[in-house]
């Protein structure tokens, strides 16, 4: 979510020591004024707080509280205002310290009295609490459609790859061969779980602060029900301190967002060691990379590293807020404006990740021959042949992974993989062998038999994928 | 979740310069054993492994995998065991490094053979999420019981202090009255979100990863429906390398915890600061506090400081397992196994800041004049006077403010307050302003107007109050 | 720090569902650029870019790698630039991606050839770590002048009141009497540690990694020594690995930040109290308070409670960067370009904190009978009963604590101070007592005996606000 | 810091819901018990205890406070408690809450009278001050000697390896060649500013707090000086309310491990990387690995995972603290108790990583054919090229790079190294080239050639590796 370069960001501020006091030369209203005004960050509310007033203002006329004739005056004011912000003729003043304040002015200044009336039974308390929550709100369903498209995007490939093998790590060690399909469906588990805390987040989220004023509630009989059905919301907030103090929904939000973020991280992480030179499982494109004028055969994995280390700035946001919140006695503190940064950085910070990581396993090319070559090595269907003792043999399992253990000494020791043992040798260490066993010892008989429900057989991830494929479409 | 004072660690650990290397000494193995091993943390799973391995042969047995004999064999072990560890009669071995291995290693020594058939299909990557999993789940079910129980002593002083004004604060300052029931039930709300947000972490973490192995799924026929049904969890995992990777449920508990403790660390705050002298809106027994020999009548609030601290600890632990998960590839990866003790301890943390908090809230005794003559200080009512210009002389809401805001400079000015003006005096402002404001000026009025959804009015709280303790009995 | 309010943002960004996904729309090369590109905030190291490169071509030129005339052209051509950047007039594009490449293309657009050997010997990687170092370097110094103004405010106001009692608070119970004067120049030993983390912080930055090219050193004979004396840094960094991946200096200033921010919300936390309506130990203007038209007696401490707040931020910064740099391989990773926007936004939080509670300090007015009334309730002066005890009749110190606490039960019983109870009285619980006694039982003797070193006895607090006024001056 | 395993604690705690809430029924008493009692942990400052007791009476004694034989007495007791404590025969209780009244509490025991005169103008706040930073301070000297004995283990292999080449990598991609001894030493040079802030945490927290008894000192007349200098402190803390209060030495040096435990985590994740198959840059030995029955040649680098991990417990415990200092009104606040144990956690958990780290590193094997190998692959030499151009040819910087791209991509495409040109193909790109250009472009001479201070040439490595040596011994 970068901002167009500002120079004047870059000439007015504390980069060298000289100017680092020259602001506050002015004294304290400059000081005050530079802590206290929220417009430079608050503005981004604008739309919820002009459908916030809208609502309001209905509901005033509605129950009688203002004549027919001031709302449809506040209605055209507050819509003029809208047009004038969209087409960037506002003129922003930081005297006026907030988005509210802004647009309430600039309505009184426009219609007159009907403007002074629009603030009945209600106060800033309520009506940040209210604009921040659908702010939270629209963020969560516009993020909601990016993990689905990364979940698409993934599931997509997964259903390409479902049979194609690759070394399944355990510590970075081959372990197994799964599938590549496979693999990427984990991700896809991981992100319906996202999914789900978005949707929890925004049910819980989603009652309305506004018409309880200050603090206390309000002697004018406004019809709470009516805002909050106006607005998307499932009912009024149950109590008036509380909707006012209130910030779980957006440390709920910044919560969801760090673990999705990790998710992230973790895939990013995966795509900057494939990509490096000795593993070499997948290629970028120039899409998602950056060359250098002098190596350009050589693509750095640039998007796949931000987005792994955006997962801090998440989850610093989340802290950031915690520590706010600690220890605030109610109602009302001056403290709760420092949750609007953190949260609009890192709704940005995901979205963008979530974006550049859709882009990245859309263009990701596997070099099938080179994952199937790992898959197969390091002894990794030692556990199918243990398999085979057990089952065919009836060992019990300790027993047939001892027996499996000298069996891999011995290729060792012989310097060839386990399929190159010849029978006899396996059946010196265990008489019971038969030439049966080398079907189990192949990279495709051993994913092939891993049936069981959640596990690699290509079989499984075709329907896993052609699953997820169909709940998504 | 203090463990009984444990000398041996008083005197064998890092206390001094000399000491610091001399574990150590012993060369590799002494620090090999001592960063691997988890025994002395994860022995706390030994329920929930015992309850996964009775399940996880029930099942092999059931499809043919091991004997009926083998499998009662096994059970009977394990029941054994149990009452062993039940006991304290168990002889956990470090070398053995982890309860699952102590467990199994003490059941082949006890009934033989059949002990090593019961690993079959099974890894312990699998085992230990899914005891994990269980463990979280019945410490999710624990605390939601006590949080039940400190919103049902919330909810009881509110219903009996429905009426009691106090005053309601903005930053601290008095802004209008509140009633102290009203005041509350604001942390009622707080908690119910709570109880939602384990509600959810709850049903998403009720997926069960055993019968995955190591990473790839398994070629022996297991039932994981079957084990997931034993075992209670909703289903089984859906993508082995997911299931023994995962620990969103550990970081999605945390995190619920985390905001949870934040709630507690607010009404903490305030309880400090109700028991300040210049204060003295509550007074806590000696049960919750703790005196000086020298100053017998002190009551040092030491309970809620300290629930107001343990926050730290909890917002800690989800960054340390946020961290640990930060960049991880696919599948298990050691660095899992630091998820335990940040769980473990933030669930203690959080238990016992609830069981503290429940009891300070039933041990309060609040001096209801003295919150009574607050509330009515400071031109507490200013808003009930506008709202009345407002209302009754059809002021717009900005004008009425105004002319409110001379009215409090002149009676700051006469030294007394808005209802120690004269009809005259007030009328010198507006003169609209008939005998019939006096009316809203006082505390009683204040509250009693404040009847809109969720406002202070004693009627809505009783109201309220009698909801919750209805919802909750 | 907070932008001039900048409309395009407001109107260009994901303030809701429908635009949510617009941007990215334009495909991966929209993506790229916006997760890729930091010009948007790297414009900052503007200056620290060019004192960078005028430093690296004077040393190429003295070494004569490039010619006198090629030097001169690209000294002009940035003093230009600078100029044009001071100016508002340059420039910038996204698509030159960041500072160093929006200057450098800038140049050799201007002076043609010679530009293109500016970056001889260098690369993006030195050149970055080089003008970061800078940066954070100009960024210690400037917040050391306002640790060290705000230090000077703190001990002014307490030579001023180093004989003013108050209640000396524990647990935030009256506990002893203490000074003013003492509790402010507690602050300022916080600070002076602050001081010192800053220099330290500053003297391990201060290595320079200019010349060590992308990750290995060159080829080329730079003289290191020269430009990193000529840049003010007391020696060329030694291993160019570590010094293109290193961020230590970044999340060592965050350390001190964090820890400087949290000293500010504890005497934030205070003067919130201390201007709550039950308190009323100070006063604060309206210059770092707001009211409210309604209200206008009002002052809500906003300024202390943002400053407050502002801890959340620093403190996620913090872990936001230790988290981006949590498992990096060596040595550059694209990974941390996320160490700027954590580094400048706690600069700027710290820096207001810091200039606004400066302001504050100077402006509180305390109330001082308030503040000596409340300082000998609550038998605050107990303590000095029993050591009276303790030095005139040699009881042993708990032996006196035990007849002490007997005598606070009994004047708590009769309803008075201690100084409330006669000789009589005492001595019924302590035959030894002689009238004596009462002369330690004012505020003023009890402060006046604590005359250890560091105890609040004002002739100490005198001493020590003077010796501190001398050595800031 | 693993405790032995407690069996005591496996069976008596919250391991199950119906067990949950068994604790707390014995009411607030088991509640208030269990929050507030803090032996359980703080126990581990036994020593410290003792020491800053010893050096208390000892100048009680001087100034003439007690008597000679009352410090003879406490003296003799105090150390034959600790000899109880050492041999595990203390009675340690709960119901005497912390470790500071368990040891005077068996003194007057022990000795009677003497006893209850020790505690003379000191309290439990400057008393637990003081033993926790005499805790820190041993900490920081037994860490100091580990980071140190890392730092050896490094610059050996480092001496061992100057002249070995491996692929230098930035964004996992190879990008010049360096020597492994080059990589290292990167990490000594992290390392060595670890020490830098270790030896500054220790130099600021070396002030001693003892003597201003609770808050705001004390009538005695005591020789704080004395009990500074006794306990090898530099000197008394300054300010009453301040030296109880103050945690900043633990943050410190919370900050302080957090940055190292990052440096750690870094190397950790390169060994996790090397060790992993299509590197297979080093082989870690048994002592820190583990493996598989079934796959006797695995070698998991479990040592290396763990150490990885660890830095989220250290970032924790850092935000812990942070957060529970939050807002903390002076003087002291029970909140500071929870100060110890993220302190111990996080002191343990580095100094076990640190044990960790320097035996994998001697123990590890580096295939330095295989490293080789990679080093000169994937035009690893073309900046080498490049240079030759600028300094033979003379092209400025900028051209060089570009003649040197389409070279590379003429390699790339004639699918041969740039030494696999002919010098006909060279010249058909720039016709200046000679065939001296091909000196240059083997990894030996490259590495050979960045000779630049700080520069991966092996004569700078072996001069490095010899200083460390020196510096070390």
């Amino acid at each position: 979510m970068t901002d167009t370069p500002d120079l004047r960001s870059a000439s007015s501020r504390l980069e060298t020591n000289q100017q680092w006091g020259g602001r506050f030369a002015a004294g304290p209203s400059a000081v005050m004024q530079e802590i206290n005004a929220s417009i430079a960050f608050d503005q981004k509310l604008w739309r919820q707080d002009i459908r916030g007033s809208l609502a309001h203002a209905a509901m005033l006329a509605k129950v009688g509280i203002i004549s027919a004739e001031d709302e449809r005056a506040i209605a055209e004011g507050l819509t003029t205002i809208a047009a004038e912000i969209e087409a960037g003729r506002f003129p922003f003043t930081e005297a006026l310290e907030d988005i509210h304040m802004n647009i309430e002015a600039r309505l009184t200044e426009r219609i007159g009295e009907a403007g002074k009336r629009l603030h009945t039974g209600r106060s800033r308390n309520d009506q940040v609490a209210t604009d921040f929550r659908l702010w939270v709100r629209d963020a969560i369903d516009g993020l909601d459609a990016q993990v689905v498209d990364l979940m698409r995007a993934l599931a997509d490939r997964a259903a390409a790859h479902a049979a194609d093998p690759m070394p399944g790590f355990t510590h970075l060690q081959t372990a197994q061969p799964v599938t590549f399909g496979h693999h990427l469906l984990a991700y896809v588990e991981m992100l319906a779980r996202d999914r789900g805390r978005l949707a929890d987040c925004r049910k819980r989220l989603n009652e309305c602060p506004l018409g309880v004023a200050a603090l206390a509630g309000t002697s004018f009989p406004l019809d709470r029900e009516a805002t909050a059905a106006a607005l998307g919301f499932d009912r009024p907030a149950a109590n008036s301190l509380d909707a006012v103090s209130d910030r779980d929904f957006a440390l709920e939000f910044l919560a969801t967002a760090a673990i999705s973020a990790m998710h992230l991280s973790r895939l990013a992480e995966e795509v900057v060691i494939w990509c490096s030179a000795p593993y070499r499982f997948i290629r970028l494109s120039d899409a998602y990379t950056t060359g250098s004028s002098i190596m350009p055969q050589k693509r750095n994995p640039d998007a796949a590293e931000l987005v792994r280390a955006k997962t801090g700035r998440v989850t610093g946001a989340l802290v950031g807020l915690l520590t706010v919140m600690k220890g605030l006695p109610l109602a009302y503190a001056k403290d709760t404006q420092e949750d609007k940064e953190p949260v609009f950085d890192a709704a940005g910070a995901w979205a963008l990740s979530l974006a550049a990581m859709a882009g990245m396993v859309r263009d990701m090319t596997p070099d099938k021959a080179r994952m199937r070559d790992f898959a197969g090595s390091g002894f990794a269907t030692a556990t199918d042949l243990a398999d085979w003792l057990v089952r065919v043999l009836k060992l019990p399992f300790r027993t047939a992974h001892h027996v499996t253990g000298r069996l891999v000494a011995a290729a060792e020791a012989k310097g060839v993989d386990l399929s190159g043992l010849s029978l006899a040798e396996m059946q010196a260490e265990e008489p019971g062998i038969t030439a049966d066993v080398f079907s189990v010892l192949t990279v495709d008989a051993s994913v092939a038999s891993r049936t069981v429900y959640g596990g690699t057989a290509p079989v499984n991830v075709a329907k896993q994928a052609a699953k997820w494929q169909a709940a998504l479409a």
